[in-house]
């Protein structure tokens, strides 16, 4: 069987506001696949191969303001082709299951709404360079208040995504929301306002529902 | 009198294969027009701006083929983004002359015919990021094998771009020629196979013209 990225493989994105867990359940999952006997690479984004990774950086250090919110939709969308061409596309041609965390949705986010009325431009750059959806993403969904206070309490060196109030984190959570509507087919929206271990057994169930 | 980049400046591109002498015809015309007592602003792509020269040493440092055709293509447009946003148009809108060597047509060539054949991308990628042109673009057009030993000659440590034996210096020049057709209302062919005082001569004199 051979899922819609062409390949056996699996491409699994796990989107969400800061706080919602997504990182921990990430992992988490990559575990319970390996122990089923699964090849799994955990990546995540911005960065997730070296190139991408040296973008990243150039990215995010320095004063937030350095990049225009084009210009750093640019930065990001050149790191995430090198990211697929690199890391992604040739685990799926192996017949493993990527897990990473964010994907083009963040990008759908954070530069389509939040730092500019950019979504149409994301958009169309999204299918002239990059072409590739997951074939499940998963949306961990939960109260902004409870997720920000939850990523104010982690050391963190990059604070740029987090340094939002609750009011931007709301709208953030309502256009997950949308997203997951635009995009039925691919998407799974988790509770994230559950335990752990609840969460994780959840997030392994609807996985395996869906692999080849 | 305002030009087609909206201000009262002047926005001259210098295009041409490696070893024309445009970046030395480049510091000419703008030592001949700060003396006539206009406001310059001298340039170079890829680079330009802080942001844009940090993308610049990304692309240019290391093995060449480090990044695809695709993520070298984003990466550059970044940086013209970066640029464009502030170097060139400030500058513009303050009345100035802006000479960049190199700007998009490179990009049109490099990128777009000798990486790999991606000119489609790269038009539709500066329409939907970039979508400024130059008001007058110089074109110094010479033989290939004549350009090719006097780019040897200089030392420099970036040769990712003068890598390459004469025939695809041929194409290049081919290349030109044809996008001199294509944007025709801005191109001025230059022979650059004269001496160099020639040469700024002719220039200036085909600047002057154009001067608003």
């Amino acid at each position: 069987m051979t899922t819609s990225n062409g390949s056996s493989g699996l491409f699994i994105s796990f989107e969400g506001i800061d706080g919602s867990g997504k990182s921990t359940q990430a992992r988490m999952l990559a575990q319970a696949l390996e122990q089923d006997g699964r090849d799994v690479v955990l990546t995540r984004e911005p960065g997730g191969s070296p190139g991408a990774e040296e973008i990243r950086a150039l990215v995010l250090q320095g004063d937030p303001d350095r990049w225009s919110a084009e210009t750093e939709l640019l930065l990001f969308t050149a790191a995430r082709r090198d990211h697929l061409e690199r890391t992604i596309r040739p685990a799926l041609a192996a017949g493993k299951v990527v897990i990473c965390d964010r994907f083009a949705d963040s990008t759908r986010m954070y530069q389509g709404l939040s730092r500019g009325d950019l979504r149409a431009k994301v958009d169309a750059l999204h299918e002239l360079m990059i072409g590739q959806e997951p074939d499940v993403t998963l949306l961990f969904d939960m109260d902004p208040a409870a997720g920000l206070a939850r990523a104010k309490s982690r050391a963190t060196v990059e604070e740029r995504f987090e340094d939002f109030g609750v009011g931007l984190q709301e709208k953030m959570r309502a256009g997950f929301l949308a997203l997951s509507q635009e995009f039925a087919a691919r998407f799974e929206v988790i509770n994230a306002a559950r335990g752990i271990e609840d969460i994780a057994a959840d997030v392994l169930a609807r996985i395996k529902a869906r692999l080849p």
